[in-house]
């Protein structure tokens, strides 16, 4: 999951390439684009040039077109799949319950790389951030949220997080419930997540993650639409490359660079 | 201590009026703006509004100006002392070591209501946030401070801060020196801070609170500049209008709303 604007030859991208067992082609999403073929001839260069020889356009734009045998088939043969940035409703709203969704779901239990940048990391998670206002104090019910394609199960993903100034949101949805983990990824910097939910940061900026498991997070009520947030506290991490995170344990596993955080939390908090 | 764009005649001006004893007046201090002049006509207006009937112009531009002797006396006699926004490096770099600076702090040990907003909120602080990348991912030692007016120990200051986006260069801040209390401020919000050191949140934004005294800050070393920050667990509260925090004990105090703050922290982290 990239966070938007990657290196369009950089590390990430070959990461994802990396992941694709010789031989075997990436299949590419366009949905949630409006400019679908510029994305998909951008990415097939851009992953040709990385060593997949092989990246096949699913140009699907209509939920009658997720019905289609040769999509499904290219889908089920693909080593990789990999979502473009536009708008994550559009992922979901057309893929959502179709026969490529059920072949994206197959192609996930068997081991296939799943990847997507912007809308398409969104898009990942079990519920889906829609929308929600950048860069404005935290408020309550004031976020979008709509069920994704639970590639991604007990967190919630939001991309371009720096760069948006987008941590009020993320917070105003682990406040409707502080048992999913909140994953902010920068531009230019992805999560890979292994089998074992193990996550590793790669790219130049930072993934912010939120754990408000132990957090009052007030009234989430109806009633108490669009008031302040009141909660805390949370706890923050901010993740560069190399570090990983255990989204099960839900702690830093990269543990030489993380000695304190087993460590006691101050008792007065 | 104001964000920036605090309602002219609202809540947190009234607040600022309503400490400033019967018979006293308010020393306005222009020194961070461009526009002195019309800046003070515009918080006499307010503060006559609010009803503190007199509001007397400090309008110092150069450390000369900072040992006027009726100048002094104007703050000696002051019941509340008040900084315009604008450019903090204006705040400091002219008023600090100068008679106006000695009179300040005597008027703040003597209980004069001190207040600010945006530059001069973040002036407040021993150590005070100059500036540095708004929307950016966390950076190391990309963050530029300065010793401040010091009238708020342990903690500093940003202001504006949901609206630009700026928890990533107050985490770049704590992380070094987590003994500090990171304290962001959104406009139009306030926080009122005691002599028994717990503050009060005013407005209609929030107040962000981060403790980083239990977390891996990293290697926080001068080889390690602009390199991203690897740090967590980091204590967040968000806290509105109404909420209560101790600065000493740094926990939320209205303990009606925070009823889950002395619960365990999950053990796991």
């Amino acid at each position: 999951m990239i966070g938007g604007h990657e290196e369009p030859r950089g590390e990430i991208l070959a990461r994802f390439g990396d992941m694709v067992q010789k031989g075997q082609a990436i299949a590419l999403l366009t949905l949630a684009t409006e400019e679908p073929q510029a994305a998909f001839q951008r990415y097939r260069e851009n992953f040709r040039h990385l060593g997949v020889p092989v990246v096949r356009h699913i140009d699907a734009r209509t939920r009658e077109d997720c019905s289609d045998e040769q999509g499904v088939r290219i889908l089920e043969e693909a080593g990789g799949i990999f979502f473009t940035g536009g708008d994550q409703l559009r992922i979901t709203s057309v893929l959502g319950g179709t026969p490529y969704e059920d072949a994206l779901r197959r192609a996930h239990l068997r081991g296939a790389a799943i990847g997507g940048t912007s809308a398409g990391a969104s898009a990942m998670s079990a519920t889906m951030l829609v929308g929600g206002a950048d860069e404005e104090s935290a408020r309550r019910g004031t976020v979008r949220m709509c069920p994704g394609l639970g590639l991604l199960r007990d967190a919630v993903v939001d991309q371009h997080f720096a760069q948006r100034g987008r941590i009020n949101r993320l917070l105003a949805a682990l406040a409707q419930n502080p048992g999913t983990l909140g994953i902010g990824i920068d531009e230019d910097t992805a999560v890979l997540v292994r089998p074992d939910e193990e996550m590793e940061i790669l790219g130049s900026g930072t993934v912010t993650v939120l754990d408000a498991r132990g957090a009052y997070v007030g009234d989430a009520s109806e009633a108490a639409v669009d008031v302040p947030l009141r909660l805390g506290p949370v706890a923050l991490w901010a993740l560069p490359q190399g570090s990983r995170f255990d989204l099960g344990r839900r702690m830093a596993t990269h543990n030489d660079a993380f000695p304190g955080q087993h460590s006691e939390v101050p008792a007065s908090r």
